[in-house]
């Protein structure tokens, strides 16, 4: 069979690196176990436009794997041109990158490593959320530019302690990050959720639902978005939904960037209704350079969080995607059934779920 | 009588934001209360040698009030000329700026908010540990430059899930780290305080107490530093004791600067012996444009997590310590008896014991 992985560059860290198993330098460690079983494997980063390694290789390729932090878009176009793909493995959490209709109607499995990232995930939004909060970035810019200004710090630093932290989707990340904030003594804990959290695991975490996302975010200090793209969350953050926030509420986004309203999201932070917006996730990536979450600040000059799509991608990540990638073409090779968790189909919820993934593995 | 207040300068900061009321000119508040009593009351940040307005009024005060944010030194030498002196109130916790010996010897009251800010420090605690272990400082700047390079990032990117902490200090605020890290299903929490927790503190964080402070750090991937400044904690983290540290290891101070050699702190990061180094704290306060931890990384570009000194300085936290001053001083001028908790005599341990300040109060 023919194997294509569309993985990002690792360039020097890789060859330094060896851990750095999801770059095309290491090839998820792949190569001499499909090599040793007469496969045929292919790497590249070339995913985008009709010239790519992804639309020449996609047309005769039987498996291809793909990463959600350097995504090889699979259209219903490339779909269509897929005449041999049976199955589409996700290296990591989120398969919004592969259009799922197309690939249901070809019948093509799509899988995902599901659980590989999720802790990765939950720790930094539970990070992201302390340094916004506590004001973190213009505190650390101020040493390493050589000041020292205490007040200019302080003016705009809160503690958790006491404040209303909500989640929009309580499935495998957002669940874990109720499990982390519930130590913090904040005020309360709610989640919004087409689905509700187990009795036991909302009495474990002490989390109320809110019936509508609304709801949620009118009575937040801090909001976290734990769902999966989808067209009925495409878009869900914008200028409407920000009016309902709290002014100088913090939002966090370590889902997918396309949830939220580039623009919206930067003129509410520009204009302090939101305090600071974090997270690792864009609605291109690579983000280009003038993408408006690079250089957004709040009017105290900071409230800005972000980073490149890295929080599922950790080298304590990698080694759980690579391995678990594996496990995912043995089982098909061998002709054993998957892991049930394993499917990415519980990701194309209904318009009007805006659901979230996998409670069944949670 | 005569109060004067050392605080810090807040600038147009403190002008737009009175809930900084911890600056010179929001003077914690207290002007018109203690002017209603018929007192005398002088604040100014200036407090550093022979003609600062600290070593000018410390001849005829009654009561100083100082913080750790910005410390005016009360050296033995100003307490030998402070002939009116019955009171020092500390507006925040640590009073290790204050020489406790020379107040014992001239029955001068040292007392300290107690609990006002331990929280606040705790939090950012661990906020340091996530942001150095997941690598997100050079993330953050990689965003702000215009690049996008996820190897970069990802090959010194770790979770914390699944290694192993350890706190030197179990007081008020490593307890409360402790608490906070609980669910974070690390590989184990360790502590070091020559008074364990009682017993069922210990076991609700689920700590393991080790004997010596090299066998808490050759254990640990994270060692974070919540003990008091004093003759046996000056100096304690070394180069020779950070020979025990395993290699990579990571290191969080929000205790107080001197505990660490800073120019061995600062080659420990640079050689990569330390991944990374994070804290609020400085052996001189305001830090000299030159010191090291300014701009000390480690050899993949990261590992610095350092900020001024405003952990315990949050709004949140102004408002308990301005509070918390005030009860104080009513307490004192009615002739009440004060909370135990606030004495800050604890904090003068032996210098065998590299103990924490507080217990009863946690």
């Amino acid at each position: 069979m023919k194997v294509l992985a569309i993985l990002y560059k690792g360039f020097r860290a890789a060859k330094e690196e060896p851990r750095l198993l999801g770059t095309v330098e290491n090839e998820l460690g792949l190569r001499p176990y499909l090599e040793s079983k007469g496969h045929k494997y292919i790497v590249s980063s070339s995913k985008d436009g009709p010239d790519s390694d992804l639309a020449k290789h996609i047309k005769d390729v039987d498996i291809l794997i793909t990463t959600p932090f350097h995504p090889g878009y699979l259209t219903r176009d490339l779909v269509d041109q897929a005449k041999n793909l049976k199955l589409c493995v996700t290296a990591g959490v989120g398969s919004d990158h592969i259009d799922l209709n197309a690939a249901q109607d070809k019948k093509i499995e799509v899988l995902e490593v599901s659980g590989s990232n999720v802790v990765s995930v939950a720790e930094h939004v539970v990070m992201s959320i302390l340094l916004l909060v506590r004001n973190f970035v213009p505190a650390h810019e101020q040493i390493t530019r050589g000041d020292w200004q205490v007040s200019d710090i302080a003016r705009n630093a809160f503690d958790l302690e006491g404040k209303t932290i909500g989640t929009i989707g309580a499935g495998r990340i957002g669940h874990r990050v109720l499990q982390r904030l519930k130590s913090f003594n904040t005020k309360e804990l709610l989640y919004y959720d087409y689905s509700p959290l187990p009795p036991d695991a909302e009495k474990e975490v002490g989390a109320r639902r809110v019936d509508t996302i609304e709801e949620l975010v009118k009575q937040c200090d801090v909001v976290t978005i734990n769902a999966p793209l989808h067209e009925g969350t495409l878009g869900l953050i914008n200028k409407e939904m920000l009016s309902n926030f709290k002014p100088g509420a913090w939002l966090v986004n370590t889902a997918r960037g396309a949830i939220c309203v580039a623009e919206d999201i930067a003129e509410a932070v520009k204009s302090g209704h939101l305090n600071g917006y974090a997270g690792d996730v864009w609605n291109m990536q690579p983000a280009p350079k003038d993408h408006p979450w690079r250089y957004m600040k709040n009017p105290l000059g900071g409230g800005n969080g972000m980073v490149p799509h890295y929080s599922g991608t950790t080298l304590d990540a990698q080694a759980r995607y690579a391995e678990g990638t594996r496990k995912i073409l043995e089982n098909f090779f061998d002709g054993k059934p998957q892991d049930p968790a394993t499917s990415s189909w519980a990701a194309a919820t209904p318009k009007d779920q805006y659901g979230t993934t996998g409670k069944h593995s949670m």
